[in-house]
């Protein structure tokens, strides 16, 4: 039979994936030893040569077996991923994406992705050293609906700042749309929270949506840094995983993470790695998600089980900030300052103009109730 | 209460998204009306004003409610968009890619989308057209394993063209690795496909991958161009889904999808959407899927639902070729083509490798059977 076989000297150095595998012990055992070939080689292993064996194929480091599901621990070369995001994604679940009933539970990176995988550039220390904030939760909240002008926005951000929110996103929905494009918005959004920064001593940073395809990505990337807007929004499941990292490499601001388009991939990936250790990976400093009792359906285990990824140790990564959102109001500040501790960027959009005519005033009362909420949690610390 | 509103002056024009709500009739009918909201102003509904909910807001066109299931086609306005691939995402499918239980089954487009989404660039008739071949499949290969160098990869890719086998393309897994440079191999395998077409006189091309992040991808794209390869491969979710129309749009070359690390999308989007019409929209001349019968686990149903969205009529975009794969030999050939019809790209990879010592021998065999497969199944044709 033919054989074939590298001539390539590989390091043997190798990274992890941890996969769960909801399916009965037989096909699980024979599932964890067709993603080291489908994830590698995707070539008959009976016509390939010793080199390839020992050193192209995913191996299994750990496989526990039981009846409802089973966990395989595989390590892959890392010269396969070639130094490239994207390719680094396709080894860690690219046709294995296709298999129904497999999901990524944990990964572990290996010493030479230090260059590749730098993580956050800001992270926890960074953010709150770049926004000036020192022991207490970050506030944010976005500019919309989507339909409002420059103008209008920039009125609705000027009241934001003056009540002092740290953090004025634009809702993810804001591209560069007809009735507000993207340069006027930020030039004419930027200044008005500037001037209101002038006049209250605050230090509240606009984040641009600069959601798009690569290039214009980095343009609009770009064009924010120049402006001085502060921060960017990005969802990488809408641009694309690399994007994301791409921005952070070229641009240095802080980078927030929304999850929209992203909700496909929890099929493939738990809570704790696509929306935390992943977005480590990726480059995000601040990852939104739905928190449990809002619009969306996630449990508060599953928010914990983000935090825990978003947070944890991991490698030489720093941790980034949860930003629990997704129908939040400020009767809820408490419990998620229980949920999440002090490292966490409550954001709260629409309920905040359901608060009162002045919407600066709102903002106040979001900072009373943080501070509220830290003085009942943290009152012995 | 706040009411704000829109001055910007909507066309009217309107795009439409089918979902179908896996719910109870009364969660149905409540997600139906949330997905308007949702999708588009995210925002409390009642202090938006009267133009927002007349111009802007989702408006439901249809809705279908059984015990099981529901469908309901919601219409987005144009504007909304705003010219941009990763916004058109984020409206079809962005926040509610969160809620559990919703996935689209159906898209149509608008008339001013005529410029954004152009569709294919060859399509069907193109591709026979570009390749020279006139009334029958397609019959492609891959060049692999991974870890191969560009000199093997080039040896192996000159017997399958002297075989004459029409496209030859990179398995998915080769990037930029070291023991295979993309330029390197890019270059020595055109040159042994092109050598082998000036032996035969067959017109064998060869698809690269270029599946990167976006202004790499673009580079590579171009060098392709540049050295008369033929064609290039992209896993469009690898590399965010627009960036496969930035490089159709930016380089003349046929494009083959690949659908690694696509699969968690299939809980948001049925197969004939994500894998169909879809692949359309993004420029997709060829979609290479998983075929039933294979490693995968696709039914046939699914899979000619996967041919009906990249066939059928749609709009102002050609068709596209179906390429079913994932662990295909020749014995599946006649069935394939019973299946697919003849407007078919038939796909096997590894399989080849075993049908005897001799590629181009193996390549002639494949040929072979193909026509056999026609002439019995066409014969009156």
């Amino acid at each position: 039979m033919i054989i074939y076989d590298t001539n390539y000297d590989f390091s043997g150095e190798r990274f992890k994936v941890t996969y769960q595998i909801f399916e009965r012990p037989e096909r699980a055992k024979e599932l964890a030893r067709l993603i080291c070939v489908e994830q590698t080689i995707e070539f008959p292993e009976e016509i390939v040569g010793d080199r390839i064996r020992r050193f192209v194929l995913g191996q299994v480091e750990d496989l526990q077996i039981t009846e409802e599901s089973s966990t395989v621990t595989i390590a892959y070369p890392v010269e396969i991923v070639g130094n490239d995001v994207t390719q680094f994604l396709n080894v860690i679940m690219g046709n294995c994406s296709l298999f129904p009933n497999v999901k990524i539970i944990d990964i572990q990176l290996a010493e030479s992705f230090r260059t590749l995988f730098t993580g956050p550039r800001f992270g926890v220390e960074g953010l709150r050293e770049f926004l000036k904030i020192e022991n207490r939760p970050l506030l944010a909240t976005a500019i919309k609906p989507m339909s409002l002008s420059a103008d209008q926005l920039a009125e609705m951000a000027y009241k934001l700042a003056l009540g002092g929110i740290d953090i004025i996103k634009d809702d993810h929905g804001l591209a560069d749309q007809p009735f507000s494009h993207f340069e006027e918005r930020v030039l004419k959004v930027t200044k008005a929270v500037q001037k209101a920064n002038r006049e209250t001593g605050f230090n509240t940073v606009y984040s641009p949506n600069i959601t798009s395809v690569g290039p214009i990505m980095l343009k609009k990337a770009k064009f924010v840094k120049e402006i001085g807007s502060g921060a960017v929004l990005i969802s990488p499941a809408l641009c694309g995983f690399g994007g994301m990292i791409q921005v952070k490499d070229e641009v240095g601001l802080p980078i927030l993470s929304h999850p929209a388009f992203i909700g496909g991939y929890l099929s493939v990936m738990d809570h704790r790695v696509l929306l935390g250790k992943l977005q480590r990976v990726l480059g995000a400093d601040i990852c939104i998600f739905p928190n449990y009792g809002g619009r969306f359906s996630f449990s508060k285990q599953e928010c914990l089980k983000i935090d825990q990824g978003l947070k944890e140790p991991f490698e030489w990564l720093p941790p980034a900030l949860p930003a629990p959102a997704g129908g939040m109001n400020i009767k809820k500040v408490t419990e998620m300052v229980a949920t999440y501790g002090k490292d966490v960027v409550l954001l709260i959009g629409g309920a905040l103009h359901k608060l009162g005519p002045d919407l600066a005033d709102s903002v106040r009362k979001f900072r009373d109730e943080t501070q509220r909420a830290c003085e009942l949690l943290f009152k012995n610390a």
